[in-house]
């Protein structure tokens, strides 16, 4: 005797919050903080009033919205993700971990039930970190990964700052960040799009999430000597192209070495001059890592660097220079958490299978001061942030419907 | 009892001509059919007068300096390069050649010696193709590889037509392509910078050139699929970057293979959509094949679309497409004039060696109407088309002599 969530009126939902910042290629362009992400709030805020909720708004701008439970000595359960998006991102994105989640209450309400623990919603402000660096500033700002006095004077590239722009759209609440009635919510629950390509390759509707993978970020220089292509034999060169193209190939054998979770990638990449019978001087790159655990994130920066002196040490005018330049930990979710998912699935009948995740979310904060678990839905073709992001209404349904009854589990 | 230029001479006539365009890094910006083009080639007819030559222009501007012989049957033995520079150019690259054929005029006014054959000494319009493309156009036009009126027309990227700045600097000449009183030359000698690192390497003075190698120049494209690096397994990428970088090892391995003359280098890479955290969807590169001979050239043509074609085998979802877009087919020089060269440094007690010439010159067009040779001189650190370019008194002054002898060998 399972519970199931209204699939049509979650399917409305995304799609009236998608006309918001509604992109001629169907996509959504609703940067954080903007008139844009003002009337996003709105809406959202809007119809947890017609649901009955109580909105409470933070110094950083996330907004909680509360369904009271039985018990007032239990805890809340939160629910929930972001509605910002990236300048041309999708509908589906964030939008949907917080649309599942008032969609829970929304459903909780038609049938008159009542939970022991209180239910909470929340928009986490500016995950996407498109126009406000840092990124998932909301919930980073919420459980302590950075100050106030860090983000509010944040700005744009017009020079806008976050304290500026939270006030000017309404949304600078009094609420002190991480404070909640009755304390520090109980558990967390994200539903979010799975943005790669595992679900739909195993066509199954649910991912239970074990954890989000750690990363290093490396910027790369190799050093040659800029030289002719036609008057240099070919002993006598030193190819920073050559040098770098060869890196490349090492930084994914790396990866394939701590399979499943080791991922690696070579996303940019500069050459200088660039001139197509220069022999190339200087290549930077750049160089992400990922893992499933810190002794693997070393034991692949070991590999790195141990791959680049050993090249550079076959010839004396080559240079290559590795700079980490960012580190984010890896994230175990919760294990009961992650219980109820699974459990959840099962009793709905909904094939499901582990996924990692290999991309940040506002939840691997969140684990960080609550027990939490996320559920993944696949998206067409595993494309994300794009305009051509897509999901199916039987798959968001799924997945809200995973959301309620792990919800439920918690919250009896 | 050999001959020798005056050195000093020589030497200050290049830094006289190389005061015209000077810039602040030491090298030269006199681009082809400019004002500052046209001072200097009003600085070489000057010498030419006061030297007592005879000066003709042709239609494409290219300028001919004669010396009468004794033997009015004697077809002209030329001498020459071009005064045209990159637009970061060097004081020696084209200059060096022309004012080392004037300056063997010049001797042999000194020494009253009359030879049989009449000496001309040549500047080729447009060498360096910077403003003006093709390249090579004086001398390409001279032996018939283009028509006037494929190049009169071409634009600089202001809209100005080489018919229009012949006219404006007063070089567009009565004489037609092609012509030479008395019949067509009966050899070309022309020294030159090496452009490369060969005989610093060996300290060797003089470099003799069998030739110059073919050229083959490829456009690359690499299609995968664009994915976000953090949520894609390694197993379900299609990386354009991996299966480039790849391809740069292959490229060189297909050079390696065809040593010593074989040359390759991917000189430009462009990647989409160069973030860091995002796999590379599309990689355009360019591919730079060189070899002395054609079927080397075919070799390595067939080597890289083979590697295409088994890499693009290996994923369904990538793409490589190849397309060449240069051909210059490989030079050989004629044996008769190497063999006047080899001679002349012998008996000038000066080192020398064989040296192939990888980059085009206008004596590889040259050597398609008249027997042919190049005399190469070393150049610092290999370094040219570069402010930085740099050569020594002693061995241009080497160079010259070897021309001066080289000539008068064929001259008499």
């Amino acid at each position: 005797m399972t519970l199931h969530i209204d699939s049509n009126r979650l399917w409305q939902s995304l799609m009236q919050l998608a006309e918001i910042g509604a992109t001629a290629k169907g996509g959504v362009c609703r940067l954080a903080l903007t008139e844009l992400d003002r009337q996003g709030r709105d809406l959202f805020v809007g119809w947890c009033r017609d649901a009955g909720l109580e909105v409470r708004v933070d110094a950083i701008g996330n907004i909680f919205a509360r369904r009271e439970g039985r018990d007032p000595t239990r805890r809340a359960i939160a629910m929930g993700s972001h509605i910002d998006t990236q300048p041309t991102g999708g509908k589906f994105d964030g939008n949907f971990g917080v649309l599942a989640g008032l969609e829970v209450l929304r459903t909780l309400n038609d049938h008159g039930i009542e939970t022991e623990a209180p239910l909470e919603v929340v928009v986490w402000t500016n995950e996407e970190g498109s126009r406000f660096v840092p990124v998932m500033m909301g919930s980073g700002v919420f459980t302590g990964a950075f100050g106030l006095d860090h983000v509010l004077p944040q700005k744009d590239v017009d020079g806008f700052t976050v304290a500026g722009e939270l006030d000017r759209i309404g949304y600078a609440g009094p609420q002190a960040p991480g404070e909640v009635p009755g304390g520090m919510f109980a558990a967390y629950f994200e539903a979010h799009i799975e943005q790669g390509p595992v679900l739909e390759a195993h066509q199954l509707p649910i991912g239970v999430v074990p954890g989000a993978l750690g990363q290093r970020w490396y910027d790369m220089t190799v050093t040659g000597m800029e030289a002719h292509a036609g008057p240099t034999p070919m002993n006598q060169r030193h190819d920073a192209l050559l040098a770098a193209s060869q890196l490349v190939q090492t930084v994914n054998r790396i990866a394939l070495d701590h399979a499943p979770h080791g991922r690696a990638t070579v996303g940019f990449m500069q050459v200088s001059p660039n001139s197509r019978n220069t022999i190339p001087g200087t290549v930077k790159f750049s160089v992400d890592f990922r893992a499933l655990d810190d002794d693997a994130l070393a034991a692949m920066d070991a590999a790195l660097r141990d791959a680049c002196a050993s090249l550079a040490a076959t010839d004396e005018r080559l240079a290559i220079e590795v700079e980490q330049v960012v580190y984010f930990p890896p994230c175990r979710f919760d294990p009961a958490c992650i219980a109820s998912v699974r459990q959840a699935a099962e009793e709905l009948g909904l094939g499901n299978m582990e996924v990692v995740s290999g991309a940040g979310h506002d939840a691997v904060y969140l684990a960080d001061v609550t027990p939490t678990a996320m559920i993944f839905v696949p998206c067409k073709d595993g494309i994300s942030h794009n305009e051509i992001e897509d999901a199916s209404q039987e798959h968001v349904a799924a997945g809200a419907d995973v959301l309620l009854n792990a919800v439920l589990r918690q919250a009896r």
